[in-house]
């Protein structure tokens, strides 16, 4: 049924909600063909036994990992691993000649310092780090193009967050001092791995917050608000938990600089800088977005609201944090450095309600 | 970027989740073009105004109901609407030209007398119950083809319940006289009108029944069991609200014949009745369906439990109640009155989580 | 502040949803002191490590599991444990003098084989099972006085199944082959040990059913209603996971003698049945309870649906699981064994909403 | 039962959450009598007809708002209206002789200006604007004793910020340039009034922001802020809405001040400024409270995160909204004005899960 022009794509990772929603997109994507679903913990197993939704959808076993065997039925491999995976992975799929797809944060810092203070873990090869791209696709998706071998898809908080706050960062409209950040995810975010925190009964009907001023988003947001500034940016981030399956949204806020004075003003302004982009939609003064206007969909949607009073904005972003903050994204990168459209197998709906 | 070979459609009701749904799967599907969105209540107003989530996606505002109108732009109108509204509406639309398809319960009864009791209501013109096609697709589809002029879409908890008892009593694998229905639905169910009965701190962190042997399904049902059974059956359903957005469960119970002894028995009868059927997926001995297999799909999940010490066999059947029960089983509808595979845009797999 | 007149009691198992809850219940009683909270998993932590919420409320550190020591602080032991702990620990605390009162499945069935059949574990003690009292209060409270030294609590399950079943078996108003229950619990009921089950992703927005025909809780109510019949009575049970911390709806039908015509005469039996007993409460005809309608609370409320079309009553029981279903029935149990109204400590309100 | 020295009480607004929780909690205090239930929607129904989880519990049925009725019977009156209600009735009641206790925010705003502008309603009169004693128990609870007429009870939102707020702002440990709240309230918090905001289809699985820079709660923070600061105080509030019944979270930044460089010092600051206060529970350094934590109790818990990078700290308060943020404060100011302990009747533990 597949265009003849398809690629072959793999999956590492397959037990996660990441790798499941990377099923769930790439079989219905028009040019590419998942070849091999792959997981560390229980290759040979039924792909529909962990995940029954998937009964006559997706047919076969998981493949063990096996960077020969997925090199020969694959182009391109995407990791849906958790920390410190593609960090041995990543290498041996890149020397077999497969494309890496890498959608944990392995690849994202260029410093490998940065890696080892907030991840607590041993950093990739400081060369792979340096030739990784960082796929945030409206912001430097003219980088993504075929020449790139390992793409770093950004997180999902700094997807959310970066979207939101770039365009004003680039303008100079906003104080670089003062920026806070208050963002808030569904629990699918945290994956499907056990733990209390996102235990039923735990988690429902409450509303916690987490890894405060520790998050390892922190790095990868002032790496970029940085690039984009010309100069250091240092920011505050409080994550929070919030009992749905999807969806982040991120409220910011900083001081505005005085050419900046009314929400209209931001209105035009992200209109401007995301002229063009399928996925991110600016919201007319006086609204703003909710998760589930994005859910299930690869879009970005911003609000702005200009405090006279305090001379502040607040500027909110949502996504849906397992698409356009993972798999979805990744998929906007393949897209790129395929040379297709960016939209390709990208442009449904979000579901409502 | 539509096929030349498509239809336009026409959607009332527009500001309900029937008709939002509609829009979301027509919107993707490759030979339908939705060329009017109608609302009763708020014509002239933008379609994004009710529901953002549609920004950049539908353009373009509410359209008055006026058939001529309408009939100048469609080919086929899709009745979202409250009970009561298709009664009034379809023979309007018949007159222009117009092929119907009524999701609502106005057609679904033949018996003016049973709609009128179960309803409370007055029933449509008595020739136009016996000439619309009930469209119970993987029982019924080949009565759903190019002749028909007025379809009736089943309702929600009929989908779900049927398709998991025809093969038993078409195959006369059960007693007839000991079927009990035990459903359960979404509260999306309930529509997008307000009432306490929807309202969040009533519902969440809540399980409730409602309509005991009351429900206006309940005609539906036994019209359907008794047309395959050929003689009269009586069922009893109770209706419960449970604390999420999408979803059916019907858990239903009756005594097995000596013939059926085995869960593999009943995944043999039902693999059979719905060979090269792609939306019903019979589960392996052993195992049954959750709600969340089959959200925001067009599957229905079943499966079975036999019980030796109690001669009776327990069926379980999911759906989405959006999807299979309303908006996807009516474009599944409008695929084979156009003679198309019934599949056409509704291949896409369930979200998940 | 507590009464001269109390008693000292220690929880095992106050790492769980169940033990906890007796923590707060007891910690309200005016006549109980808790004097130790046990944990064979983590002796020595303070209690508020693992339930912050109980901060400034319940000070010190988890006692280790020695009976010699308990005995040393307490009058009763509360065992909030999973299956098979009572079993070895309940004699060593008789042994010591303590009055037992089990929270677990261990106790509850006379016969040693059809817990091994049901629970696959090792029965406890053939003649402790014989000595062990059953407390479905409101049935059997006359049995439960200060004579009893092993108190084994009613499973959630069947507290609320019972509660809605035995007035009319035992009036010989259902024919008791024609017994379906079809049963929903919020997740608290599978406990705070870690399972996919419970996880928040895979549970939120989900409906599933689980161990049909082979739940543990069966034989527990068979036994009952068989001892209430006077002769054997067997039934089908289907269980289902509700997206909600608290709360069971057992939605229970059967096919009525004659001389249950109406839901009044439902309501006027069930009423002179539970005459005075300050924990049911029997809805008036036509009108159902709803989980929410007890959240918090000790109570049990019941109603009915009789069904002139097919001549079966629809019965409609609620609890919380964690309070009538646990914590509150067991601390019930203690007031009739100290020989205290049976409501002191639990006549507070449901929390709404 | 009560005790003798007890005083009458009658509830205005039993058909809301406010009330319903007035109930729940004033039938359980040693002092209290609930004597008059008043509704002026529904006056002659029975109570339990809109809140049937009482069934047993409040009999009777609802008055009529008739002052010299109320006086007859009550000693004081709660009012759990909506905003403008309390402007027409605290006069009438004074004037027959009761205590008003109103839960609005009628009279909390000293200045009418400032009400006029941000509730868009006309005032109360300026004279009992002057006389109201704003009743935030932790702060300012000296002032509230037998001489009070007119108690106004803090907001929900204001409940947990400022007490999150005020011994830093007290001490001058933070900038009170730089003060950020982002807040997040459960749904119960937008009352039982149908709204399609408050329509669960709609808020489940959503995250929102609302009324940004708009709220009413604005005014009332910064007016208290600057009565401790001694100058004026203006903040960024941003109010979200959480797909849950029952909780707030106020997540706050601000710069702080030299001599405040530890989360340590933070919480002994706290400590000290909230010694003997039963209800505010400050968290040890390195632990932020969940609103779960709180759940139905009165409870106000108080964490930090002091961020040396960036010189800000962050505070988290989290109430119930129903009880601390209006029942339960409500009842603690009675008590206040009584002469009694403040925690009569309100010393009960959270309810987990």
């Amino acid at each position: 049924m597949k265009n003849k022009k398809t690629i072959r794509a793999a999956i590492v990772g397959a037990t996660g909600y990441g790798g499941v929603e990377l099923i769930r997109l790439l079989q219905a994507h028009p040019r590419v063909e998942i070849t091999s679903v792959i997981s560390s913990t229980n290759p040979g197993a039924e792909i529909i036994q962990g995940f029954p939704h998937l009964t006559n959808i997706m047919l076969g076993t998981l493949d063990a990992v096996d960077p020969q065997l997925i090199a020969s039925k694959a182009d391109v491999v995407f990791l849906a691993t958790p920390a410190g995976v593609a960090v041995e992975l990543a290498p041996q799929f890149l020397q077999v000649g497969l494309k890496v797809i890498d959608i944990s944060g392995d690849y994202r810092l260029k410093s490998p310092e940065l890696y080892e203070k907030w991840y607590k873990r041993t950093p990739a090869d400081a060369a792979l780090l340096e030739e990784a791209v960082y796929g945030l696709c409206e912001v430097w998706g003219m980088e993504v193009n075929d020449t790139v071998r390992l793409l770093s898809n950004p997180g999902c908080f700094p997807t959310a967050i970066l979207l939101g706050l770039i365009p004003a960062v680039a303008a100079g409209w906003i104080d670089l001092n003062t920026i806070i950040i208050d963002a808030k995810s569904g629990v699918s975010g945290a994956g499907r791995g056990l733990s209390l925190s996102s235990h039923f009964a735990e988690v429902n009907e409450n509303f916690s917050a987490y890894k405060l001023n520790k998050h390892q988003h922190i790095p990868e947001i002032e790496q970029a608000l940085t690039r984009v500034a010309g100069k250091p940016v240092v920011t505050t981030l409080t994550t929070h938990l919030v009992p749905m399956n999807r969806g982040i949204m991120a409220t910011m806020y900083a001081s505005v600089a005085e050419e900046a004075r009314t929400d209209a003003d931001f209105v035009n302004l992200y209109n401007q800088y995301y002229e063009d982009r399928p996925f991110v939609r600016v919201r007319k003064a006086g609204t703003w977005p909710a998760t589930k206007h994005v859910t299930g969909s690869n879009y970005c949607d911003i609000g702005f609201a200009v405090d006279e009073r305090t001379g502040r904005v607040t500027i909110i972003s949502v996504i849906d944090n397992v698409v356009k903050g993972a798999a979805g994204q990744a998929i906007q990168n393949l897209n790129l450095m395929m040379g297709w459209d960016e939209s390709t197998g990208l442009m449904f709906a979000p579901m409502y309600p």
